[in-house]
């Protein structure tokens, strides 16, 4: 090896492990620069990941377990004894905890929520219920809340009782609820700070709190966060009942990584997620269930070449066109989708307005369409000299544009509006309907000029 | 119109615009459901959308702006009078200043620099020289710090004093410093809570508080947040001075923007943002500015067949088949491509990797090489009969498989290291290569078995 090579933390780790040495293991990753930690623990064997979850403390346990990317989170967890497991995710925050055991298979998370802390297993159950993207399962259950009829004191008092519980809180705000349960307001800290110990928190707090359902999406708690400066919002049920509380970071984290796997599917990673720690197998399976549909609706597409072959061998040169065509139109409907995917995230283009997104869409595609056209029968001219052949593959390039940014700026629309993935499903149907209409357009053209193309 | 047509609010919007009304047009904005207003606002003309800006109270016109995507934010605060756009501006967030006034002319921002309040600009002229995505371009001024030694009753006079503008601020923490303004302390406001009010502040604080330096990565940044449950981290320079405080939350929406604007450009949008409603010409031009390169780059890849023209009128069959490996390998490479650019963003593989990566793709190209390679043989043989056409394509097939793999999971590490954009280069180096690569093993295998081919 050469001697300026890169540091491979995760061999020292290995050695550190294997003494089963918990405080020297954890001053090891500590010394790792930010990220370092996670490279190193993702390359260890499952074995030593086992091992170093169950040799660290819990709570350290915790820490490493939520810096690793949640495919690999899940991974080492499962991998683990329900006990040491249930201690591990005990340290979690609530919100953190529901999405691993939700993504654990159903008996492992059963098995773990019987050894976790039955308020935290509670809490964990719960929140599971909801899916991922929606404020209830964005939400934490580590917040303050006190009866209206709590003083200041009473307050206080609590505050300095749980001091160590609360540790992890975010406690910027109190909130204060009725019977049942029901949240009447929030108690801003500093209002505490400077209120009379006597007080009734229900005089100082802010009445008719902003809430969300917990059935909110994620765009509309992106939303609600872009328009109030909230670190968090409360979120309640059906009967206004406060049933926890989303932080503005995690809706954050939540888009983030909604982005990252749109970007993964539309790239043909199914799931949305690869690392390439995954078994072989898995890994291969999934990238093939993409390919596999792709080379079916490849072949559809090219049998529109095969119903040309004579075109095609008294002009032999429109062969080196077809693929050009075929790729540049896909590359025009790909811009038009990331645009329209890139609006429905923002919000600002509803399912429905398919007209509209077209004609902005036509607009672009008949200057581009002209544009790549004319680049494209030069080069044709250039090479065989036949102005007519410039007329056939120009004309067809500048048709199937037009095309493809119509198909592409539309596709996702439709998509959404029937309730599917646009990010995965978007891209093949695209490249195959634009991959059919340029051969088409290609050999129909050059099958009705051929006299002049082979003159 | 069909009358079960969605709402049109901006038809609404408009008309209260041009009323004038500020109360009407913000109560207006209030009865809007999370989104909708974002929606309604974009859709306005501009000059509806400067009018609507400086109908409504600077505070108000700010969150509106705040809730607006960056492009069309930017677009907006420009085309206002710099007084007006300096009112605007005053109100907002300290890090969403320098955001916005970076995007801005040199020359508008320094107009509305000198319009705004002397402490916004003097801050704000402060951020625009950090880069976006660096602590120093993401942290916020509106912190607590005060000196160490302050009483806990000087603090809670000066919370109190300034209640007022502190509304906004972050106070689950304030900073302690020390001469040169150097950290020393952070201060949880619950300590503040129960400590007596003679206490020196030095007393109470943390000392030794976790940091970050001002040029830390956005990567660095998530790396901390994952590792400490922080809502904010103080921001130090070079000399240890706190000169802002960078938020959890303010970090996700940067990595969420990243992903977003690299799913955009590896879709071919240059620049990694389009909206609809930006002038046709912008997006026109910035469309063509991909697409010609790929044209050139299509047109070199076609050059391959061009040279065996021969072969290919002798087994027109063969035209089919080039479109569809073409095709395939794209999606193949490209599914390598987007894992790599996946651990590039976890941090799970360095640059340097070519080795690990190159040998974790080439075991799922051959996986995958078979069975594509297998289907596309099959369809030659049911198709045309000769199992040496099979042999040809599968066999082209399954070895471009495995050089589109390898080709895609390492170019975005070779861009990465040369400090290139992985998301914009990796698309077109790829397809370029895999494309001649295919061309030329499907017609060069044909050429070599040309007798068998045309028995």
């Amino acid at each position: 090896m050469a001697p300026d090579e890169e540091p491979r933390p995760w061999e020292e780790l290995e050695k550190l492990i294997e003494e089963s040495d918990a405080g020297r293991v954890e001053a090891f990753l500590d010394t790792l620069p930010g990220g370092e930690a996670v490279l190193a623990v993702s390359r260890l064997s499952e074995d030593d990941q086992a091992a170093l979850l169950t040799t660290l403390d819990p709570e350290e346990a915790a820490e490493l377990v939520e810096q690793m990317p949640d495919a690999q989170a899940v991974e080492m967890i499962e991998r683990l004894e329900p006990e040491a497991a249930a201690a591990i995710v005990d340290e979690l925050p609530s919100d953190e905890q529901a999405d691993l055991l939700g993504d654990l298979d159903r008996q492992d998370a059963e098995a773990i929520l019987n050894e976790m802390s039955p308020d935290d297993a509670r809490d964990a159950r719960e929140l599971v219920q909801y899916a991922d993207d929606v404020a209830g399962g964005l939400m934490v259950k580590e917040f303050l809340s006190y009866a209206h009829n709590s003083t200041v004191a009473d307050v206080l008092a609590d505050m300095q009782a749980n001091a160590e519980t609360y540790q992890d809180f975010d406690v910027q705000y109190a909130y204060v609820t009725a019977e049942e349960n029901r949240l009447v307001g929030v108690l801003r800290l500093r209002d505490l700070l400077l209120a009379r110990r006597s007080r009734a928190i229900s005089a100082i707090m802010i009445g008719d709190p902003q809430t969300v359902p917990d059935t909110s999406s994620l765009d509309e708690l992106r939303a609600t966060f872009d328009r109030y400066q909230f670190y968090g919002v409360p979120v309640v049920n059906d009967a206004g009942a406060l049933v926890g509380v989303v932080q503005h970071a995690d809706v954050e984290e939540a888009l983030a990584d909604r982005s990252d796997s749109d970007f993964l599917k539309s790239r043909g990673i199914v799931g949305g997620e690869e690392l390439r720690t995954m078994p072989l197998l898995v890994r291969s399976r999934r990238r093939l269930a993409w390919l596999s549909v792709n080379v079916v609706l490849n072949i559809i597409a090219a049998s529109v070449i095969a119903m040309y072959q004579e075109t095609l061998t008294a002009v032999i040169a429109l062969a080196v066109f077809l693929p050009i065509i075929s790729d540049m139109s896909g590359c025009s409907g790909n811009q038009a989708v990331a645009v329209t995917m890139r609006e429905l995230t923002l919000g600002l283009v509803r399912p429905t307005e398919l007209a509209r997104v077209w004609l902005k869409e036509v607009s672009v595609g008949v200057i581009n369409g002209v544009v790549l056209g004319l680049l494209i029968a030069v080069a044709a001219i250039l090479w065989k000299g036949n102005a007519f052949l410039g007329l056939v593959v120009g004309g067809a390039m500048a048709a199937n544009t037009l095309v493809a940014v119509s198909i592409g700026g539309t596709v996702p629309l439709v998509l959404r509006r029937f309730n599917m993935d646009p990010a995965l499903a978007s891209g093949p149907i695209l490249t195959t309907i634009t991959d059919m209409c340029g051969f088409f357009l290609v050999l129909s053209f050059a099958a009705a000029l051929l006299p002049l193309l082979t003159a």
